[in-house]
């Protein structure tokens, strides 16, 4: 990678700027999944957390605590433990998921088996509420606890809204703020509760951490249906085949014609799938325009990110986050 | 059930001294385990909590806490956790154990799918730390996340040591600890922390849901070679052709003749089982008496259960904690 390139993604910036809690963070989340007594923890979770990723999540908390001028040493716990739960959330997607699917890379359940992508999953969530509790900071306890319940329920809840056509933009919201962007905002918030910053910073850095995971949800979503296989690890139209009912399929239902709704009822709701497929929902979503409806709403999330936390005082921090929320939508074409 | 068979269970007369506790307890289980956004939780768990079961877990922080003198409302908040965490981990071990198991009644993987088994798992556990944080008290938290650490390693472990002819009593042992002892142990500590008894006491119960849940674990292990299906729910044998190595089995592998040994490789290690066999291993395990020698453990757990809480001060609660002890192995030949 160019040094150019390097300079103009500014989640890399902020790992710069933070390369010491972020060393720290990666110490001790290679410590905690660690098991005296079971091997096998360490290989599956190396697979995943080995691999890397850009650890967006853990680094919004430490930007966070740092932006609020913390100097204790808690905010690479939260970090730790925001990790930890994502990747949990990770291996359980795969079992979810099943093993025909495998995004850029063999999943673990495919590697070793589903039971131990659960338990080892269990793990590590049960790790992570470990590390949150060596706070002692009963807040963080609470945000952490009641987003790890509202992911739980975004996944449940997506299970049976994924394939129903009666999903509307509303239920898709919920879901993704579910799924994706209670992680995002307890991320940050927690990064202000620890640095014990006033109520409307700590408000501020919710609504970022908010709007930014329902832009990159989006974002993500819409990439599926348009997006290059080689920069995403996922085939085009992976969800149409796994059924799954996005942002841009739901404007297009909501807008068919009795003829094209047959077609959804077939294709999403019966599953059942031919050859063109997904060419013939390519072209309806391209008839209403949906992909680009698509990416003006995700537009639309990463200005309320960046708008959210305009009112916090000036810092170099503040304004790569403004520049993540950008470049979290500059992707789209 | 008549009332005599009534009057001689110590956890029914426990449950009946504890009435009103155990209400609320189920009624806060009831409130917590709603959810608003996704209906499915509510079908999932209901199936598992509503069956009832004993409830023997959070009866055991309710009844230490009692017993150690505590009058606040949060007894009942550790009581819901213990059995939010104890359903997750019934869920869980429904998928890890795959779908060709029914015991007593379909696992919920039958009735609805591995999806919803793990992420209805998910939800409960989330919900189980919710609960422990409205406590504010962060050693219950610290106790309660160190369980379930210890449970989901112990559930690991047990993965490749159950198929592992090296397993000896002292694996089985940790595996135990992990899977059934640590749920137990920490629901007595637990009642004694929230009632700020003193170290000694809260020592003495913790040491008694060790042993309870060891001795309870071992019976339940040596009653899947020995109990009545009616009873138990499982086929005699069901853990042999699981190639779950268990006490009894591990006995007899330790004193196997070299011929023997092929047996176990064969029908343990490698799982090529044919008709017969289950009868040729209970043959194995009667020549060498394992079945009485895992019962002889079993009542020395039960002893040390009933042992450690002998200098807790005189209280109808401690004699019926007692009274449970002796009953766990009672069942058995």
């Amino acid at each position: 990678m160019s040094l150019d390139t390097a300079a103009s993604k500014p989640h890399e910036a902020l790992a710069g700027l933070l390369a010491d809690d972020m060393d720290a963070v990666n110490e001790l989340i290679e410590t905690r999944m660690a098991s005296e007594h079971a091997p096998r923890i360490p290989e599956v979770t190396a697979h995943l957390v080995g691999a890397g990723g850009k650890r967006l999540r853990p680094m919004l908390t430490l930007a966070a605590a740092r932006l609020c001028g913390y100097d204790g040493p808690y905010h690479v716990h939260l970090a730790a433990t925001v990790e930890f739960i994502h990747t949990a959330t990770l291996l359980h997607d795969d079992v979810v998921d099943e093993s025909d699917k495998r995004r850029g890379r063999p999943t673990a359940n495919l590697l070793w088996d589903n039971k131990s992508s659960v338990l080892v999953g269990d793990y590590l969530f049960s790790r992570s509420f470990q590390l949150m509790t060596e706070t002692n900071n009963i807040d963080v306890l609470r945000i952490l606890s009641n987003a790890s319940a509202t992911i739980a329920e975004g996944e449940v809840l997506q299970l049976t809204a994924a394939t129903d056509l009666r999903t509307d933009e509303s239920v898709y919201l919920q879901v993704v703020r579910g799924k994706t962007a209670a992680l995002f905002s307890a991320a940050t918030e927690v990064g202000g509760v620890i640095a014990e910053a006033n109520a409307a910073d700590i408000q501020a850095l919710f609504d970022y951490g908010d709007a930014l995971g329902i832009a990159f949800q989006i974002a993500d979503d819409l990439l599926d249906y348009q997006g290059d296989s080689n920069q995403t690890g996922k085939n085009v139209g992976d969800d149409f085949r796994e059924r799954k009912l996005t942002l841009p399929v739901i404007k297009a239902v909501a807008q068919a014609t009795s003829e094209e709704r047959d077609f959804w009822v077939r294709t999403i709701e019966k599953g059942r799938q031919d050859d063109g497929d997904l060419d013939h929902a390519l072209a309806l979503m391209a008839k209403y325009g949906t992909l680009s409806a698509t990416r003006d709403d995700a537009l639309v999330w990463a200005e309320r990110a960046k708008s959210a936390i305009s009112s916090l005082p000036a810092h170099e921090i503040r304004d790569l986050l403004s520049d993540i929320a950008d470049y979290v939508v500059a992707r789209l074409n």
